[in-house]
């Protein structure tokens, strides 16, 4: 890590740097996939398959029989721990339909919207080493509150041509039955276009490496909407002197675990607890299966030492991180001025991984500053708002003039004339 | 118009295309843009005055003093008019701030979300024949309840280096007050990137040509959010019998007036109603100043006649139109089976110009199929929410052991220890 005391103003920006992201030289290779599905449909994932996972599949999708076996793969203490988050998750993600009712602006024009479920969705999990089986939660959870009609599920197979027995589970436990084996950007041409065997849904979710990534924009270009851009994870950890080294360096490796590109960020206003937790951050790195990944990740870690926690919560604002831990005395305190983060965890018990797993908040969330400008996958994520509107003649009365000049002022005569045609109907009346 | 009679489902997705949007070509000259602007900053706009808008420009900023002649330039009525739609669009933006509450998931882990305006946003008016002054409305007025810090304005100045007067006044009396003489893909590059005169945001909204629209899709590549990809604008009218066919006409006239590949599309159980709404609009179009417009925008429509007033729905959700106009006996047994559409319009008062200025409701909707995942513009547009939660020693023991366990199985060994940690020191005390 990198320790950097007090940096003037005009150092922040570029401490706040992401790592740069060129995706330009996937476009070939992305468009070129995304082709072949639209061209040759099932047989052009087929032939990935064979190319990138060396598998012949008889079957892309997942059999209720492999559903069924699956589940009596998975230990009951497991099935236990899922059911839990799960729950969690259907309650918090519950409480984020609102309704604001009607509106009557003026007597007569009642205007209101209505949430509506998206109507075919899906959702990709990758395969590779870690079986993410808490973002079919994530994303499984919240799309079936919604109602979406049409749920489904692409990840890729593993070499026995089988999919991951937990993440097959989580699946049919959150309602989806439709799963696909198929990764990388064919997966998501597929969800895009439609093939014989994959249906086309309107959004795609979930995360995916680079050409995962790169087909999402190109698709969301081509009219199929995107959950969020992707980058590499990250934390970002205030801390003062009253803080647990201890804790806050675990923090920081949960993070710096992930990958090699992961951020991983310390802000304290203590010089003495940012030596203290990177001698921690040292001890516990020892013990960790994926230390080779987290010592990289953590050579690029920033700990930055700034005059007061008000200080370090702007500069906060100022990266606006994916994950923001707010381990200080007095935690509400920042908390109220936090004006850019993708989820904010308060206090010492606040660890990052109990929002990753179980305590009811998604987990998938705005990096590379997108927090900026929103939030993580929500229920609304998968819902629309819907604007009605309904005027009686006295509503129309009452703003159709309005109407009529201010059409006219923009030179759209037959916007105008919509109104002035209703107007002389009533006056006839 | 071309009528169709009774299309079975297969012709329906023929029945629903879009005018294929080319963009590809865009990108050579606007990347150019971008790059320049990047580069050059002021001194690139500048250029780009000159070489577009034929126009040598002093300032770019638009001065008190312009600003304060401009609403004298606006005569008394149509200030009216715009103080009714300012406020009808202000009751019911504010009603879409909703506040969910705190949830607590499991006793002691508390959770909730928090609505936090995006600091700076950026909306673009495009100039041309009709100055767009309600698109102010629509896009200053709930960026200033949401509480934006920062809210910029961009427009192209006319030939004599000044802006439209009626575009000022909407802005100032909106709050807008840093207003930029800049049009195209150079304003949409120096909003993104910043330069030395106007500030850089982190969300634009606003329409504009294929210029700016390619420009939107470039910038938001690289990491500025936009408000929706742009096409061209839609009604789709859903009537029976009982409608009134001249105000059938005046709707889709006034969606036939916006421009050449405006879509127009009229779907009835009744054939003699199509008939009648056919005659309507060659009478009502003769008086129309845009008519060559119109009559262009005509020559691509489609009236379709279906069985029922179900299958017109239907169809209609199929079409996810951007303006749905319900104008039946009884349009709330429609409304209801509202899947796909961006603002709808109820019963024979409810014309779409009314929603277009003065009902309250947000002008700036989703084109091209994009109601199947998106609302329209809304104050949340302008906002995003931060999940923040908070676990007392309590709240960490009843889930802790779940996420420990589910760690494990993701082979997150750091996401476990920062459980783990925390639940040992509990045990301690």
């Amino acid at each position: 890590m990198r320790t950097i005391k007090y940096p003037v103003r005009e150092e922040w920006e570029g401490l706040c740097a992401r790592p740069e992201i060129k995706r330009e030289d996937l476009e070939k290779v992305v468009g070129k996939i995304i082709e072949e599905v639209k061209n040759e449909g099932d047989e052009a994932i087929l032939k990935y398959s064979r190319m990138f996972d060396s598998i012949e599949l008889a079957d892309l999708k997942v059999t209720a029989k492999e559903i069924e076996k699956a589940a009596s793969m998975v230990d009951k203490e497991l099935k236990e721990s899922i059911a839990l988050a799960k729950s969690n998750i259907e309650k918090f993600h519950s409480s984020g339909i609102t309704d604001e009712g009607a509106t009557e602006t003026v007597p007569g024009v009642v205007c209101w919207r209505e949430n509506v479920a998206i109507q075919k969705v899906g959702l990709y999990i990758p395969g590779g080493s870690a079986p993410l089986f808490s973002t079919v939660l994530m994303l499984a959870v919240p799309a079936t509150i919604a109602g979406c009609g049409e749920i489904i599920l692409c990840t890729p197979p593993m070499k026995d041509g089988s999919v991951n027995p937990i993440v097959l589970y989580a699946a049919s436990i959150s309602g989806i039955t439709r799963i696909f084996k198929v990764g990388g950007a064919q997966a998501i041409a597929a969800m895009a276009l439609g093939t014989a065997t994959i249906p086309k849904v309107f959004k795609i979710f979930g995360p995916g490496n680079q050409y995962v990534t790169k087909a999402k924009e190109m698709v969301r270009l081509m009219g199929t909407e995107i959950d969020m851009p992707a980058g590499p994870s990250e934390v970002l950890v205030i801390a003062d002197k009253d803080a647990d080294p201890a804790f806050v360096a675990a923090d920081l490796l949960s993070q710096a675990e992930h990958g090699a590109d992961s951020q991983v960020v310390l802000v304290t206003d203590s010089p003495m607890f940012a030596e203290k937790v990177g001698v921690e951050t040292e001890i516990q790195l020892g013990n960790l299966p994926r230390r080779d990944i987290a010592s990289k990740a953590l050579a690029n870690s920033l700990f930055i030492v700034l005059k007061s926690l008000d200080d370090c919560m702007e500069f906060s604002n100022y990266y606006a991180p994916e994950h923001l831990i707010i381990s200080t005395s007095d935690p509400r305190y920042l908390a109220k001025k936090v004006v850019n983060a993708g989820s904010v965890f308060l206090g010492k018990y606040s660890c990052e991984s109990a929002g990753d797993y179980a305590s009811g908040t998604n987990h998938t969330l705005p990096t590379n500053r997108h927090a900026m400008v929103s939030g993580g996958v929500a229920i609304e994520s998968f819902m629309k708002k819907i604007t009605f509107q309904e005027l009686t003649p006295e509503g129309i009365k009452n703003i159709g003039p309005a109407v009529e000049k201010m059409a006219e002022a923009e030179g759209l005569r037959a916007h105008k004339n919509a109104v002035t045609i209703r107007l002389a109907s009533l006056e006839k009346e």
